[in-house]
């Protein structure tokens, strides 16, 4: 059986990544780290920690990427939602088995050097993100 | 200076609660705790503790309630994001000096005892509530 550990990462869709990573360095005094450009998803992403959790400021590089479409239909808010694990397998495969759907049936390269999968929004009513540190090795 | 301490809770916006409580409890193996009405706010709240945030299951009680206008316009999903800070009479100021323009003015009531207020998304995107636990004899 696998174990929910934290609230690993909130995502958040920005139009303007510039202004929101301001708003919360200089006005909230939180840091900001680990600025990547995730290829696969089309979006730059930039890391806030916030105790244990990370608050990870999303913004579209192309009009397709997820989050541009995100924010075509909603505006800028709060995409997605991520449990960290303690096994991305066991998760994928026993919550498939207790009626979940899954978008990722297998594990696949997140930000941060992770191994994500997503859940099906018909599931949960949210995004929902599982992640793990990926295995060294595998 | 205030200080941001975590991701206090992340409210979620649910049609049906008792489906909600089900996905987190049965399928992700977690706990539900501290159900409650929130008057004020028109709203039943369950708290889904995973590590050290609150995942905050939010449902109308009533046509007009936020959830019931955030669901209408947007579907289910993350309504807002609350960050623990030390000294919410601080945060309320100090956000404003800085520009941030505070839906709260003042702290009010929350769920689980909590003093909360709210950032305008204006401000910063999302629906952005401070929290402090209440002090006691004030």
């Amino acid at each position: 059986m696998f174990k929910c550990i934290c609230v690993d990462h909130v995502g958040i869709a920005c139009k303007d990544l510039d202004a929101a990573k301001k708003f919360y360095t200089e006005v909230l005094g939180l840091s900001c780290t680990g600025e990547e450009t995730v290829e696969e998803q089309k979006a730059k992403t930039v890391f806030v920690p916030c105790g244990e959790t990370l608050l990870e400021l999303l913004a579209a590089t192309a009009p397709d990427s997820p989050i541009a479409r995100y924010i075509d239909k909603n505006g800028q808010g709060i995409q997605h939602l991520a449990i960290r694990v303690d096994d991305i397998d066991a998760v994928i495969a026993e919550v498939q088995k207790k009626g979940a759907v899954m978008i990722d049936k297998e594990p696949r390269g997140g930000a941060g050097g992770m191994d994500i999968a997503f859940v099906h929004p018909k599931s949960v009513g949210i995004l929902l993100e599982f992640c793990a540190p990926h295995k060294k090795g595998l």
